[in-house]
């Protein structure tokens, strides 16, 4: 008679959430394994959306670590203030197998907590490529981790060259399962909150994420963009910058922008109407991870800005500029003029979930 | 007209320190260079010898973070409480370039402390293989790390395929700089220090140095080694072992034993002194890294016991055995039958502190 | 010959800043002196006005320490936190004293990181007294401290009686010296930042700031208290809550009210200008403590509402009301009615300041 | 329908688990109460005799907080690392009451972790007065506590001067409840571990405890100590020196002491044992507060050495004496022609537990 397996996930952010939803939900639909959802960093403020209250699951713990004034010094000392707590915390749950997601600095946190304790840590996301600072925290969680669950063929390929320890496994990002799940959902046309005026999403408009890159000073970047799709004439709906270094200056640069179209603003929206909206944009512009992963499967238009991408697979919806307005209004007409793109399989087929829970519980 | 070069060397353990010395030295030769040399960990503990007391150069700053109770919880503890103290640190200080030394897991607490606020990080001892939580650790390291100087050619093709950033420079390792410095010494005859009778060094004899590794228990290990030492009827050096998880059981077994050959314990010797040992000694027996690296210099015939170096590359002085009394018995007379083996360049031929330096300074 | 002294400052919030600086010029007008001052906490904050960036003294160090989503619990972690990083920074400098002000969580970190180590420690504004947990905060760091230098008589007395160690010396509060030199300044007539029309200050007008306290809910608190000076048309300039657990309650709610008075909300004021447009209210709202030291000194009438200020001592300024719209409608008429009061003593005559500096340096 | 209370008790030394044991007792024999037994700092170390196995009662959590090198600036530093973990313990657990004991540097954060969190705090052995570093910490504690259970009169009354908040109720020390146990103990003969020759404890011999104290400077003390027990030719039985900074000192001194008379060392006695030595010894002699408590309600003659003791309330049973060979050979005289003293019940009458279990569940 064996023991029910016990699986630790510990979630530091938001986007890690969404990664993971699914293949929790599969978790829990099995009735063998016992789940211990740690909460920790961003995923508990309010600033970011505080995605631990919406969290279906029961939440084992919550661990406070982000740091106030966000800047490059901050992150090493937040990372330290996370593993100090997750060892006292994994060491008192001792479970089978610890589940960290993505490459935000925090998750090293979890890799170090997990595999200095001699706990088999499992790593979604492993082996992609932005060419940013979360590259090298994506590969140092990868060298810590026992089992590899990369998003794409080629991620696994770069872990196998590595040369990590343990299985790796492709199951496509949990992420694109919700992006399948917004397909059958109903149109949005609007949303009654947010600031500014009420975009009409029934009609034509554009989406905009842009976040800070480590590697950049991101002044009057946000400005550029905003600008560029001003030129279009379509309502703009806008989303706030996540908690990396250098968020402040473009949030400050958002709350004196004045631009002449439509425009509002958002600080999040559940994954489910995040995505639909994603389904239902002309275009999505910026620098943000779902335009590469997400929009894949959905087919949307993306025009890419910036650095903070580079280097990530992409399929053939994504048209990369730099950060300069001209570059980015023609991209955008572009894009415009091709309309929606054929759906495209790179980040999965929307069934990673089940995938990922499979793996958790035969290496765990 | 430029600024003198700024870098600081964090030095987290005794071995980490001979892994630098030589480096050290030749970046004070130099006039052009500031060096902030951080001593932190078990470098600052009498238990682990202290190495702090014999530095010859200025200390910028201590750093406390080894707990005591050694185990695997806290490991990863005194690893995040030591990001946040050298985070704090590196801060102020804000050097050109910060340099960490091999694969301990406090050398993963200086990476991040110095990667994620931007500081270039140079990594010694990158590539490396031996089989235990330390590969992980020390390609963890890779993977933050700016400037890469690998002890060997095998290691520098190593990095390269994992795909680390930035420069890869061989240099050979600082400590056979000092086995190098250690053949032009005085022989030595009696060492009136350690615990038990004074051997005389001047005839033959074994030498003993057994650490614990994180993926075995050692409970038995040390005994099965000294009693097959012991039917060889020589004197034995036997050295206490590192701070690791597991260092309380192995010296405990060592104060009970009772062996029935002279029998002299050193907590911990100065590096010219242990190497002028090696030089001397009929075999080194154990699984210390110095039998790997420092005596393929030597030429010192070594019986490697156990997993702890598995990997590691070796030049022929060395022969592999299981924890078996028998086994290492036979592969002790194996050894004393061969006799001294000739010079092997495998990990420097004696010049790499220069190499480092060079490196050093070129890059930050 | 004797060395200079060595004196560090740690200042860990906006308001302590305020209490501290007319000491610091003092010193720094002194020729015997070295002054470290070490910023920490939420006085680098941009949320709560970055004094750091205002302070004209070099800045020896900044230590970050301030969680995200302040609540109870992170107040113990940040503490921690911050007790780690200066122990670290205070062993490095080794100063002859370490000086800490007032009473705010973080306080008892720099009262530990000196104490502990044997270092000196003057606390300025111990033996006050109101009833929150400040007060615990407040006696158990006077309780580690060598010098106290309280601000009244009575602080005094009750420290005596306390048994306190080493010397008492009152000064009265370097805060009061600011409001001498306030009372000197010309009148302001606008402030062109802050959110909101801007107001005539060369009219009648009230202040108002509210702050949370650990042993209330807040909710409900703020829209209290602005409706009540609705009652009065006259227009209000509202300062934004500080960093206690249940500030964001606060901000909330000042968020979505809607006075029908001209209404200016500031996060902060530069400490001459702050202590102005206090000189000039009609009256002063809410419980901050200001209301209780600096505008004894400066007659402003004062409506204290609710239990924060409890026990602190007062002059014949202050009317205190519980939370309750009426109860402050009413007192703020009564206060209209009698006026600016006759200048009180109490807490200092403005020359604080220097014998701050002159009891740090006879006893350092 | 009340709900059953929650009592949290954080150990975070040997001797202070000796002066809960007979509360905790008495709190699991009743059974309207959960109770939850942290284990920190030292109680969980294998050389300061690992109390956490000895443990009868379930372990809640076991955190690891001592950081070796033991020195002053790493007091303040574990002390932060104590508080971040207890911090995320106590948030999870919210006891109805977390009870902390008497003054080592960790009770600090202990009551930091509770009080900061709002949980009320009991404190045992508040309102002593010993002189040294621990007083300060003691009362420090004290003014964040909600309820104190002080264990003499004085000491309560001296709680009630310095104006702590909350209910005092004098209880006795639940150490003395251990002590009136092995008054009805059998008589110990030898004790077949500890180091050095096995005395015989049917005869007359001596009992040596001597602890670093933060003000003084330990050397030569012990040696004087060994060198005035040694003019009187009784067997002594050595106790090692607990975990303060300044420990290695004596250690040391320890190692390389060889009196000419009988001397066994030991590092731990489980109390029963421990307290029947006491009982029988002709004198007590070194700096223990066992020799002040205990040895009071024992009657057993004791010269107390040098600073540590100073200020806490004694019986007659004690000679107070400087750090001075003559001294202390001297005092030793007078107490082995005294006797044995009449029993006094000073720090409590052997029932301390039951009173700390009952104020404790009232007032939680």
């Amino acid at each position: 008679l064996h023991a029910r397996k016990r699986i630790a996930v510990v979630v530091t952010a938001r986007p890690s959430y969404a990664r993971i939803t699914t293949a929790l939900e599969a978790l829990y639909l099995r009735g063998d394994v016992d789940v211990s959802l740690i909460m920790a960093a961003s995923s508990l403020l309010e600033r970011y959306g505080r995605v631990s209250d919406y969290v279906p699951f029961p939440i084992h713990a919550r661990v406070y670590s982000t740091l106030e004034g966000a800047n490059h010094e901050t992150s090493a000392i937040e990372t330290g203030l996370l593993e100090v707590q997750l060892a006292s915390q994994l060491s008192h749950l001792r479970p089978d197998m610890v589940v960290t997601i993505a490459d935000r600095h925090e998750t090293l946190a979890t890799a170090v907590a997990a595999s200095y304790q001699n706990i088999p840590l499992a790593h979604l996301q492993g082996g992609e490529d932005t060419g940013s600072i979360d590259d090298r925290v994506r590969n140092a969680v990868s060298m810590l981790a026992d089992l590899h669950l990369p998003a794409t063929d080629m991620a696994a390929w770069k872990l196998a060259n590595m040369g990590v320890r343990g299985r790796i496994c492709k199951t496509g990002c949990p992420s694109v399962d919700l992006a399948l799940r917004a397909k059958s959902l109903p149109p949005i046309t609007t949303i009654p909150h947010g600031v500014g005026p009420q975009i009409d999403f029934s009609g034509r408009f554009l989406m905009v994420l842009y976040h800070p890159d480590t590697r950049e000073d991101p002044t009057g970047h946000i400005g550029a963009i905003l600008r560029a799709c001003g030129r279009h004439n379509l309502p703009i709906a806008l989303f706030w910058p996540g908690e990396d270094a250098g968020q402040e200056i473009i949030a400050k640069e958002i709350r004196v922008l004045n631009p002449h179209v439509p425009f509002q603003v958002f600080k999040h929206l559940p994954a489910p109407e995040f995505l639909k909206l994603c389904d239902q944009a002309v275009a999505l512009v910026g620098n943000s991870s779902v335009g590469i992963r997400e929009c894949a499967f959905l087919g949307t238009p993306v025009v890419n800005v910036g650095l903070r991408q580079e280097g990530r697979e992409r399929a053939s919806n994504v048209v990369d500029v730099p950060v300069n307005e001209a570059e980015i209004a023609y991209a955008i007409q572009q894009q415009i003029d091709h309309g929606t793109y054929e759906r495209c399989f790179l980040y999965g087929d929307g069934h990673a979930g089940e995938l990922v829970a499979a793996a958790l519980m035969e290496v765990a």
